[in-house]
């Protein structure tokens, strides 16, 4: 995935034509944009192919099964045109590695914790762990909070030079140029983006921030 | 979902026609048939409906999200025709609640340990306290594997009279009659019926040897 803007787009979306229409206006300043089930959904999985055509995608599918099942799911969304898929470390070792394995030239990025209050309950103690396992699985990079900019620096530890993507920015109170600074190698925006009166110019003003720590 | 044959299809199918054939040829047979994410990315989510004419469907999502997201996939998977939706209990308290909420009379049944190798990492410490924490939320019951009967019957301890569904019947070498005697609700075989020459016939005897134990 290339990285020039560092901004992701988390197009959680799910009527295609306003998905489309967003993309289009924003897909030559962010580096990706990620979709997620609810859009495979509502759409289907050629919204993959279609938004292929006017940015990088990332499928956020947090992949979480055993290992045939992974190798299928990515498979498919990279023969689609996915250029990345989001997976979980929880799912452990072998799962991890059918997922580097299917991906191809695409890249896996793996979940090591949620930073939803729940999802804090049994990701947490764990997410060091996980990334370590992440590591020696050979994924691309990993996810972690914009919000606890703590935890992207201990992730980075763990991980040396791989990227990390972080969710967050925005709406939920985290900023971009906080968490390039703090290590990420993305940040990912959601409803400040396609929620705005105008996507192109919020997506603007995120990259101008980012563009500031670079 | 309904408790008859108590067998239950894995359609690890990801060819359209091929599925919806076998889903014809022993629909009447099993009491669901549990599909996966591979096949809604090779044919569609309109196979959720076209399956749910055919038989009861099971959304093996796997979903391990943020509530909102759980709930976006809940919500739709039930509106074409799911009958019942598999989660990840590790994503915790609020994202299975953001399930439960939204499936309205279709049921959701939490993962809470996952049987391969890699998976067994970080659910077996966990197993039996997202058990407890799926009963507090209000699912309808837990996925536990048939090849080990000891860990069917240790869920059984804890989440009472909810239900029970057990892959790994089959070709994975459990016994469809034993994961019954051992506490599981529903059986569930996947390539032994799909990958036999007859489905109907694999699927009728697995059905007999359930009804030998009930």
């Amino acid at each position: 995935m290339k990285m020039d803007s560092r901004l992701v787009l988390a197009l959680d979306e799910t009527d295609g034509e306003k998905a489309l229409r967003i993309a289009e206006s924003v897909g030559d300043i962010v580096d990706a944009i990620k979709i997620n089930w609810p859009l495979v959904l509502s759409e289907g999985p050629q919204m993959i192919t279609r938004l292929s055509e006017l940015s990088e995608v990332i499928c956020d599918f947090k992949v979480a099964d055993i290992p045939n099942t992974v190798r299928l799911i990515v498979e498919n969304s990279v023969s689609r045109g996915a250029s990345a898929i989001i997976v979980h470390a929880f799912a452990g070792d072998d799962s991890l590695r059918a997922a580097v394995e299917a991906s191809g030239d695409a890249e896996v990025y793996a979940v090591t914790e949620m930073s939803h209050p729940g999802g804090r309950m049994f990701t947490a103690p764990n997410a060091e762990d996980m990334a370590r396992l992440g590591v020696e699985c050979g994924v691309d990079g990993f996810i972690a909070p914009a919000t606890r900019p703590d935890r992207i620096a201990a992730i980075r530890e763990v991980i040396g030079d791989l990227k990390i993507l972080s969710p967050g920015v925005g709406a939920q109170g985290g900023k971009a140029s906080d968490a390039i600074s703090a290590g990420a190698t993305y940040a990912i925006v959601g409803r400040a983006i396609y929620g705005a009166e105008d996507p192109r110019a919020a997506a603007r003003a995120f990259a101008e921030d980012i563009r500031t720590v670079l």
